[in-house]
């Protein structure tokens, strides 16, 4: 007590000095001859305050070591200003793109990002429970499922959840993704558009939207020109289940496929890849590789994949909007985001 | 109260009914006939309970809704679970697989990640007012700088802080990252030994240690047998800045450069796609393309890339091992970890 009120007692215009042990946000107030919720207001990027005193008063609590305690303050207001995010599969860059994107944009609105990886195999609920102890305001779950006896949990407690990219049958969960049976049709009327005959499909898991969506919208779009899908395989998501899912579809080079759609980029990668180093087919003239996601590698000049470019930006400027929404009130329509997605044409389809 | 005083009356048999509004941990002790201590002891991963005990209770929890409030214990234990990782770079496939495994390796601990990510061309610091209002247990920096003010800001609120795949000049900062100067004399002397007389380095940062160290390995590999690294060109660590820099290594084909070791695999790809789409050199015969990392892609067999392997899993584990040791006190050598990594040799060196 005694060092505390000697801190008490330095004037405002004492030098910098740092304070040993857990500095007060009232002795930065006092060394500055500022109140004690301006220094509050200074370390909340929520609340008004001008850009000089915001940077005095920062500039000072670096030079004394003051922090605020956003754990005791997220007690106090039920708000503690972290995002959970769920999610599995960072081997897709996809996901590396999504979750490098999302925490710099929570980062600029002030909030922080706990992360919590569902490993192979798993879905996000066996990480719900440790996930729940922490006072988070939102939970973001992406490339990861999520039961119906997990959301009620959430609900019950309050906790908001969107869904991205997957489109959820939950009317109390935001589902924010890609328009994925409009944009499957468009790769078909592409591919027929350009003679296709046998155009294959390499999915991912069927019990998941991006997959079962896309792949409706290409069996529709083909259905149009009086074509059904060729053959369709399980990719599994990976660039090695793709060699495996082509290996299957040209064995021998025997096929008649002129066509494959990848439900993700990696596994265009994986099948482009087969092509090449194991048949003498030529890409595009005997076969068109089309992927999904448009991920840095598919501009590469060896690749110059065919894809549908996710409009990831603005998938995560809305998932970041919902964030603040609560819990969706309406219909399951009302509970989704559709954003448009956009084929880019390059040289493989 | 009085809905309080209703689930106090609650009989140890009644049925696990959900309990609404926030549970308490006396409720669900009350429910299920244990002390509150019990109740506690089976959310902390750390302490000792039965498996049979600890499904019991939680079972009852998912079932009336009980959540321990990680955030309010916290502040009692000093201690929040919760460790800080600073990163940049997620591009780079090397970075997203070591976030999978790191977040992986703490939620088994029953820790959590709070992830900070620096934009380009930025250091952790700015990250850092953010980072400390929360009370992390530690904090990793990974493909980012620390600045040593920042690491003084960190010591003062007696927070450790691990460096992984960094070495930093500072004994209060632990500095995980694989034995960099000894294999890139490794690589070398592989190339020496295969006949080639005009290697070329592709760096990173000069300024950060991974390139320095890599650097200076191969200087001092190449110099016992008389040679010195034939150009030394800039990459920025990303494929296309690879590409300029072979474009500059290799323009109209005038180079006699015969071979190229890249400070790390995503570049390598650049070098690579480089030769195959702009020259008639071929890899290996005309030149040799060596990565670093061993990112799962440098396996593909339309790669089939010559690379060091970096010991991402020993190093994970022992910056795990780190969180709990405190900051270093002794120096600098002491503060630092270096892990052997293994030259992999495939096709294309």
């Amino acid at each position: 007590m005694e060092r505390k009120s000697n801190r008490k007692r330095a004037s405002t215009a004492a030098p910098a000095a740092p304070i040993q042990g857990r500095v007060a946000a009232k002795d930065l107030a006092t060394r500055l001859g500022v109140a004690t919720s301006t220094i509050s207001r200074a370390f909340d990027n929520r609340s008004r305050i001008s850009d000089e005193m915001r940077q005095r008063i920062i500039a000072m609590a670096d030079e004394v070591g003051y922090r605020p305690n956003a754990i005791a303050r997220s007690l106090i207001q039920r708000r503690s200003g972290i995002v959970a995010l769920v999610m599995g599969d960072l081997k897709n860059p996809f996901y590396a793109e999504a979750l490098e994107a999302f925490s710099l944009e929570l980062q600029r609105a002030g909030r922080q990002l706990l992360l919590f990886v569902a490993s192979e195999g798993s879905d996000a609920d066996e990480l719900m429970p440790q996930l729940l102890q922490y006072q988070v305001d939102a939970i973001v779950v992406t490339a990861a499922r999520l039961s119906s006896r997990m959301s009620e949990l959430c609900e019950r407690q309050g906790v908001p959840v969107v869904c991205m990219n997957r489109r959820v049958d939950d009317p109390t969960v935001w589902s924010v993704c890609c328009d994925n049976e409009r944009t499957g049709a468009a790769v078909a009327e592409h591919l027929v558009g350009n003679g296709r005959r046998a155009c294959a499909f390499v999915s991912g898991d069927p019990n998941v939207s991006t997959t079962s969506d896309r792949l409706r919208g290409f069996e529709r779009g083909l259905a149009a020109h009086g074509q059904r899908v060729a053959a369709c395989v399980q990719g599994g998501y990976t660039y090695e289940g793709a060699r495996a899912a082509a290996a299957e579809l040209f064995a021998d080079g025997r096929s008649d496929v002129d066509a494959v759609f990848c439900v993700n980029d990696v596994m265009a990668l994986g099948v482009l890849s087969y092509l090449r180093t194991n048949t003498a087919l030529r890409v595009p003239e005997d076969v068109a590789v089309v992927g999904f996601d448009d991920i840095r590698a598919a501009a590469h000049p060896e690749n110059g994949l065919t894809t549908v470019r996710q409009p990831l930006g603005e998938m995560i400027d809305c998932v970041v909007r919902l964030l603040d929404e609560g819990r969706p009130q309406g219909s399951l329509s009302q509970a989704l985001r559709e954003i448009p997605g956009r084929l880019v044409i390059r040289f493989t389809a």
